[in-house]
């Protein structure tokens, strides 16, 4: 019965990120001497994410004169969208995520943007229209003066999951 | 017996924190999707709390030319301030909490002003004030070129506590 | 019979750490109302490291004209290897080390200056060599416009260890 329940609740989650019109890309490569994901327990630790594509920068430069904060915005869905492709590739299914703990935004911003929250709301947003209640997190977003390759945005996140191993 | 024992630390807690001359605010409620304390286990991840008063900054602009590390002490003291307000409306009873276990501390700094630790001090130094031994963390303090609203200093927690659920 | 393994494996890492030419520096007293490393559950939070030795800061100063990127690798280095000397001060052996969990490194940056994750990888890479598999770990790397007393690179961390208490 719970199992079934369980079921459901994976398929409507499933369904709901292709609703969202959103296709996970397949996860990056693990880069240097460390990983995408890493577990302690029941949580996961997930690597600083950037807006890449297809192994390219897609969203460079700093917000303020620069770029807009719809760029930025944009930039951080990617981020998220890049992360879920880390995580499914780490778990197998994402529903195994129980909840999304925590999220920490950096945002590339040129000296007098201070909208850095405004532009860690999409990622926010993203995460609840496809989880729900279970997506809410604790945030921190923050500016930077330079992000690696000049991304727009970076973000890192704790994920808690269903089993502990 | 274990029970007075607690019920009387209980008492001590919320007597220190009157006798320090803190009031704490009612939680600001929850802005966008996301929440300002998320639960993983015993631990409890507390969203970056800003230096904001009734709803409005209170402490804005950067430590060096514009802001004296005095100014921005006071603000790191009264992001503590409201992350206990926070924590306080999440758990009912700040004496569920058993440790402060980590402080990241993030200044708006002006380029050359190189003293974030003392900042961060003040933060430290109330919880140690509040809690004792069990308030003290493990730390991190550094600079950034901008905050969200331009607020001078951001803190996020992890704090450990009594029940896992 | 596991513990002769584990025996084994713990005089491999330390054994691994000499043939390196690391040698662990004393660690730093504790300086203000926080700690180097404190523990929850499982899980050593390590405040953040900056490269000093001897008390004095050794690398200072920004990447970009001022500094170098092999400058800064050092600097992430000597972190790295303060970071072990304050988990072998805190764990008494480094062999209860179980998991390096991640890392999040700060790098002090001139405008202009992208190639944050290169000098990130100099930390990462001393941990793969030192622990192996163990050692990746989830990691995001930034740029901040100042770092406390001008250090060219902060790193924080949290560790999985063999006892939860």
């Amino acid at each position: 019965m719970k199992n079934n329940e369980e079921k459901e609740k994976i398929m409507l989650i499933e369904k709901r990120i292709k609703e969202l019109g959103i296709e996970l890309p397949a996860a990056s490569p693990p880069g240097a001497m460390y990983v995408p994901v890493k577990r302690l327990g029941s949580a996961l630790f997930v690597s600083g994410q950037v807006p890449m594509q297809n192994g390219k920068p897609l969203y460079t430069g700093k917000v303020g004169s620069e770029r807009s904060i719809e760029y930025a915005r944009d930039a951080a869905r990617l981020c998220i969208v890049n992360m879920l492709a880390a995580l499914k590739e780490h778990l197998g299914d994402l529903d195994k995520m129980v909840n999304v703990v925590k999220l920490q935004v950096f945002v590339n911003s040129e000296p007098g943007f201070d909208r850095q929250h405004i532009v860690a709301n999409a990622a926010s947003e993203l995460l609840f229209e496809i989880f729900g209640e279970t997506g809410k997190h604790a945030r921190t977003a923050v500016g930077t003066n330079q992000l690696p390759l000049d991304f727009t945005v970076e973000i890192e996140a704790v994920i808690e999951t269903r089993e502990s191993d």
